[in-house]
């Protein structure tokens, strides 16, 4: 075998505020040969996601991201050589296999993707993975809608908020989703069926969410804390559920950032407030997946995804999470599908 | 009939702060005759509680009281004279009576007394009333304890939250209370079977919860909300559940209080933050009393009240919820029992 180079984006500080380019090194090592109960894989898709920037924060529901370590990241790829009864070359694999183009593993925390579903591969981190399951353990075991109830998404162009919603419609609920550009509002309302939208950088989210919940808010999925859950939390009923999936809005404070100012609403409304991380759900993924690809056969549930190309571009991908530049799964494509 | 004296407080003005006395008109006014279908009731004894502080504040989960009414308080009387079948003179009866010392009614709202219980009448607002109820269900139905789990209680030498600590040892858990002096602190531990308790007064809070809940907290039982939250939140198991019963730090605040700053733990400990009323729970009070008075005839559980007499001085004993000055339950003696 010839000798081979494995790039990859290490963590090289801990990041203030939005990460640098320079919070990461980009390394190219000698790509080791694998040994017996190994295999090699080829990285082809990055999953970027909010919750990547905890990780190098603090410790949380994972370790922190040591300085020096490949920064951690879910990926897609191809099984290139195998030493390893469980894996066979051409395998298509998901787990943490991190910012680099080759991964070498025992074969823990590594799945074997089936290769039948009708969709493109990146659907995996989407509608029939993490994200997908975020969307439907989150709403449905944590947020508990019943038909009539409002529900209000925000993030909602975001990969896991736009599927909330369209969830939230299945179950027969009135929807208001918050975005941050009038275009991402008009694919909620015309494309995916949501009854409302709400621009946040334009419009008041206290007043249009008077208008649009007429009835008061039952479930909020909040994607996002900040100033958003504080209006939000003005709004809800007695006895309403807050799932509390995400709050980008302090990913990036250099500060501690205060709880809401409303918090008190919590107790007044007998409302329950539930931390949830998909992690915990991955044993049931097939119950989700069954459903989500079900849906989508029928034509109840779409999605959108936002490559970019070239690990290369992996640490200035990370901050369009935050920027409102995008809609749906942000992923970067490191090597071609096999 | 000759003509009878009522006499009252009335709101009258929306306080800034502790309240004053002058935030009450004390007022005499004549006693009506009742007429068909309604009851005289003689106030005895007036439940004191930190939710009364937000009843004069806004809209919560009743609706403000209006400048000019008279404030509202839960109270045990004596109904005097009937024109209702329902009720017979001489029958105990306990309602929203408010800060006067007559009440005529209809009978809405209106509980009559069992007379056969073993206690005194003020039990039936601390043991079996409103508070031993707001222990068992916010306890028992919120907070979910296992046996050897960690519950950690605030205000926890106050009626509710010492009825929670011991109510907790009976589930088998490992149970730290906060209070406010060393009086309080080995009232806990030495009488009511805490494991530890921690004097916020003097002590770091921080540094004794984690001397004392070596694996953690499961189960917070919250009824001041404010610091002692936050630094609760840093040391949350996974799957914790925080019963939110009072934010008794906040009642006075004359700005919006922030929550709290480690909001963030309730994602990534996947932690449950539910808000309770005991009103949402009494047409099961049977169950709670019925189990109380077992836990009580059994020694298993104890109480204290701190009675003040004469209803003049129900504005100044509002205020010694917030200062720390008594433990146990908070009552103003009207008049005599029968």
């Amino acid at each position: 075998m010839t000798e081979r180079t494995n790039r990859q984006w290490c963590l090289a500080s801990r990041p203030v505020g939005l990460t640098k380019e320079s919070d990461f090194e980009w390394k190219e090592v000698e790509l080791n040969e694998i040994s017996q109960g190994q295999v090699l894989v080829r990285v082809i898709y990055l999953s970027i996601d909010p919750t990547n920037r905890g990780w190098i924060k603090a410790d949380s529901y994972l370790p922190v991201v040591q300085i020096g370590e490949v920064m951690r990241g879910i990926a897609i790829g191809v099984v290139e050589e195998s030493q390893n009864p469980d894996f066979s070359p051409n395998d298509i694999v998901q787990g943490m296999l991190g910012w680099q183009e080759y991964f070498i593993s025992d074969g823990t925390g590594l799945t074997v993707l089936p290769k039948e579903l009708p969709v493109p591969l990146t659907a995996h981190f989407g509608l029939f993975g993490h994200i997908g399951l975020s969307a439907y353990f989150g709403l449905l075991e944590i947020g508990k809608p019943k038909a009539g109830e409002t529900l209000v998404v925000s993030a909602a162009a975001g990969a896991v908020g736009s599927l909330v919603g369209q969830i939230g419609k299945i179950k027969d609920c009135r929807v208001v989703g918050i975005a941050g550009t009038d275009d991402k509002c008009q694919w909620l309302t015309d494309e995916l069926g949501f009854d409302a939208a709400i621009n946040y950088k334009k419009e008041s989210v206290f007043r249009r969410l008077k208008e649009y919940c007429p009835d008061g808010i039952d479930v909020y999925f909040d994607n996002v804390g900040g100033k958003i859950l504080d209006t939000v939390l003005a709004l809800i009923n007695i006895r309403a559920r807050i799932v509390t999936c995400g709050l980008i809005s302090q990913y990036n404070a250099e500060n501690p950032v205060p709880g809401p100012y409303n918090y008190g609403n919590i107790l007044t409304k007998r409302a329950r407030v539930e931390g949830f991380i998909v992690l915990d759900y991955f044993d049931r993924a097939e119950e989700a997946i069954t459903k989500l690809a079900g849906w989508f056969a029928e034509g109840k549930v779409n999605y959108k995804v936002d490559i970019t190309d070239g690990l290369r571009n992996a640490p200035v991908t990370m901050n369009r999470l935050f920027d409102g530049s995008h809609s749906g799964k942000l992923i970067v494509q490191v090597s071609e599908e096999p």
